[in-house]
């Protein structure tokens, strides 16, 4: 490992933002140099404190996310946002929300915010927010917001990574909201009702509440429920605190370490799987042979598994030769 | 190859409900038959045209794939449907929705519903998807509607699987559609404005004309728009020949072909990647090694990359002396 990556590491955990937007660049482009980084920065981690926050679009994500980080940073904390946006790789709108978020949060250095674009065949979007969250942990944020939409197997992904997970609700939101609540209730710690100044508030709640008697409890947590309207910064210091009595609980339970480490399960797969297939397209020769083999099975040609044979012992042979 | 499994693509080819619906459930289990029957079946298909459906949670896609479904269905054609919903491992709730829509289609054979879970830690959903769309095809649907929520990086797969992705928005969606729309600005051949008789879908409209006259043509296709109100089947008929005239001039362009040879490309690097992880973890060994590795990372015991290098060293070991 080379110098400048130890000078580079060394900069990241004295918390140089430029050091650290450069690491989530390079772990966005898939450069070699980030498994370096991450490797040099990795004993460092493991003491933020991250918290997912997850909803369908509409329910004010981004908004109580800086109002949360605005409330950490008063208490002193330094704080990393991760916005992971899905629509970002085809309009670069990530970017431009960066640039209207960092307005109230510009002249403060205690809080980093960054979008995350989902580049680059491989790796997927969990993965690289992991490696991003790792960036932060090490750069001494003491809390790490991360924004998701939706749920998805990414969004599930994430959750894992998550010390707490927040699900975002609002009052009137349509058909398939019932589903929704279904498929976020097992991923909730913490049920947040955004704009609950809005008609509905109470059915809302009250209908959750029904699902939650019909859950299991999980480890003896039973979701918490709170009300929040972010545009007014009503309800955010009683999510803090909240949280806190979820952290206080939960933080280092064994449940919690089981989580973390199926995590990191689902994690080495997905770097194994990579590395795997870095080898097998290695080269302009892999990339034509992948190109190659996708033309003969889309005209039927050949069959799919007849074509990642190939592969494979294209892998086998460039790993020999290494 | 076994004899069994021959008779079994036989069953599918000739269209047998229980045969199909035996294979998708062997492809979600990752069953190893699964992947013979699909070698089998694979030079059957390329036949099926398939039609994605996204929007946003409440956008009633459910609904306009039913309609769109019994059009073609009174048209004389087999239709196949496969509503992809991430939500579904949580809550049974894909179990539910196919039986309550079936109770329309129940009586007839020609149309096969199936809700797509997301299970196994491996694959993905829009690989099982893709494996789920080929047996369809074999058994002879002339069209697959397969229907996703919102956007992201399994959407995005899934789009590439279609041969016409259809976008539902529907008026006065709250404030994050803007972002929807740009990000679903790409994917989309055709626009669907859905609930229609909505206030405010002149808006709506103007909004997306402005930003389509601002987006680059796509081999001189121009998305087109429709108004739909599903629930009342209004607007469906020429949803049903919007899609025939964008059959007509891309079903087989060279922009369509690079299109299926994208997704062959990820589909193959997938299943490359599923392939080898299966050498790494398989058998008990394997688990108690990726268990006890994930736990050491997650500790901090030992980096993320030192663990991957073992787990592929594992790999090559158990390829070595199959």
């Amino acid at each position: 490992m080379s110098a400048s990556i130890e000078a580079w590491a060394e900069q990241i955990r004295a918390g140089d933002v430029r050091a650290v937007s450069r690491a989530i660049t390079a772990i966005e482009d898939h450069d070699p140099q980030a498994e370096d980084l991450l490797q040099r920065i990795f004993p460092d981690t493991g003491r933020s404190f991250v918290i997912g926050v997850t909803g369908a679009p509409g329910t004010g994500k981004s908004t109580l996310v800086d109002r949360l980080a605005a409330y950490y940073r008063g208490q002193g904390n330094r704080v990393g946002i991760i916005a992971v946006d899905p629509t970002s790789p085809y309009t670069g709108g990530a970017i431009l929300g960066d640039r209207i978020r960092m307005q109230g949060h510009a002249s403060d250095p205690g809080i980093f915010i960054r979008s995350m674009a989902t580049r680059g065949f491989l790796g997927g979007l969990a993965q690289t927010t992991g490696d991003v969250a790792l960036i932060l942990d090490a750069a001494g944020k003491q809390y790490v917001l991360v924004e998701t939409v939706g749920v998805g197997q990414d969004e599930v992904e994430i959750v894992r990574l998550a010390d707490c997970t927040l699900v975002l609700l609002v009052p009137g939101m349509g058909d398939d909201v019932q589903n929704m609540k279904a498929g976020l209730m097992e991923i909730a710690d913490i049920f947040v009702l955004n704009k609950s100044d809005r008609e509905g508030v109470e059915r809302l709640e009250a209908e959750l509440e029904a699902m939650l008697q019909l859950a299991p409890e999980r480890d003896g947590w039973k979701p918490a429920i709170l009300r929040t309207v972010a545009t007014e910064n009503k309800g955010v210091e009683e999510l803090a605190s909240a949280i806190a009595t979820y952290r206080e609980r939960f933080g280092n339970n064994e449940a919690r370490q089981e989580r973390k480490i199926d995590h990191w399960r689902s994690r080495l797969l997905a770097l194994a799987g990579e590395a795997v297939l870095k080898l097998a397209v290695s080269g302009a020769d892999g990339e034509a042979a992948l190109d190659r083999l996708a033309r003969e099975v889309a005209s039927r040609g050949k069959d799919p598994y007849a074509a990642v044979r190939e592969l494979l012992a294209r892998s086998a042979g460039t790993r020999k030769s290494a």
